[in-house]
């Protein structure tokens, strides 16, 4: 398995075509997309092409809000950016505001960015709107402009209870089955696996979140070659989430 | 990044030397081991290598083993063996014990495997007695075999709150800082990052956990190149736990 990360994307602006920045920044590597690939993006560069920016001195807080910025130690405008796309509060602590976002997940102030977001200080980042379709859609134009047909991650990066450390999430896919379902399957002397549901997608994601590195030296978009996977047309994210009847930790 | 699974790793025995499987293997693929590679091997052959198995018809169970497997539907002997390497039931429901093991991580069953262990169906595998002990030693026979000093990682796959899938963890290491802090880095607009804690080796062990796969088509020992890393010859698996008193999940 090998993990190229394209550098040369240039800093996304609204309305940026990012399968179009990808093609070229694959060209200029001499290299060829095939549908054996897959491209994992990370969330920020796609919710900028999207225009998910917020300004937080436009933004008027709720008494929710109020009273969460007290407890946590946060901006009373950040809270309430974070609260458009929460459903639910799941912990809030001194500097720690934990939420179940409306897609579905676990994460951190709903992953509002604050920072690569650009010059402003005053600018923050919601996650795309409907990740999935995001990355339907950059596969349909990768498909125009290529031909091939890979599977296309958006990832993020989440905290974990237990452990210590963000480690790279899907939070949008198009194209392959993000658990693999090892339940029936022999093992090595023919005795049949109880239970091995695998993490697929987040395994990837984790993968890919190494080579993109954090910060200053970003390299947002990696292709992932020599990984074998179950494509699945109807795949989505939130098949990775574990529902809610059989999470024990809420 | 480039993750090399090695072939021809054969089935691991009591006593077996892993380090001179795994130069050897290397050699046959033309390759050599530097100092720039991580070094990645599944818990289960390290097991097996110090001969960590227990044959659960001469195990007599305690009364919690009775009770927990009641609650849980796992065999009392099966239970019992979890319960030496537990020091906290975190949940016990049907068809799941999650426990926080002795060695201070939370896992289903302690790790305790009963796949792919060998042809008794009576047998079961616990988890290395100290990992990072194990890591530290395969890392010596390294560099006495090759001169190399490469960081070494030993992975299991855990499942997780909130997601569905398990993913590879490190349970043992030696050579590499397991957690990366990004806080105080300057992003890409000169803004300080204010908080990002990387669960850097836990990314690789996802990473690697993809190359090995699961089951028939096993892969035990990765090689994982062309990513920069932190030295840290003080580090152990157990900087990547959470300690208790900041864990809000369990």
């Amino acid at each position: 398995m090998k993990l190229i990360g394209l550098p040369n994307i240039p800093f996304i602006q609204p309305g940026d075509d990012l399968a179009e920045l990808m093609v070229r920044a694959i060209q200029q590597m001499g290299l060829i997309l095939t549908y054996h690939d897959i491209v994992v993006i990370a969330q920020k560069i796609v919710s900028k092409a999207e225009g998910c920016l917020v300004r937080l001195s436009e933004v008027t807080p709720s008494p929710q809000a109020i009273e969460l910025a007290k407890i946590t130690g946060k901006a009373a405008q950040y809270v309430e950016v974070v609260l458009w796309d929460t459903v639910a509060v799941i912990r809030a602590r001194p500097n720690l505001l934990l939420v179940e976002h409306k897609l579905g997940f676990i994460s951190a102030n709903a992953g509002i960015d604050q920072s690569n977001v650009g010059t402003e200080p005053d600018m923050v980042l919601r996650l795309p709107h409907d990740p999935d379709a995001s990355a339907r859609s950059i596969r349909q134009r990768l498909i125009e402009l290529t031909g091939a047909k890979p599977p296309v991650l958006i990832i993020d990066s989440h905290g974990r209870p237990w452990r210590l450390g963000t480690v790279g999430v899907v939070i949008g896919l198009s194209g392959l089955a993000p658990v693999q379902d090892l339940r029936g399957t022999a093992d090595l002397f023919a005795r049949k696996l109880q239970h091995t549901d695998v993490g697929f997608a987040d395994q990837i994601a984790a993968a890919a979140s190494l080579v993109m590195g954090q910060a200053a030296e970003g390299c947002p978009i990696v292709i992932v070659r020599g990984l074998p996977f179950t494509p699945d047309e109807q795949a989505k994210a939130a098949d990775v989430l574990r529902p809610q009847e059989m999470d024990l930790f809420r």
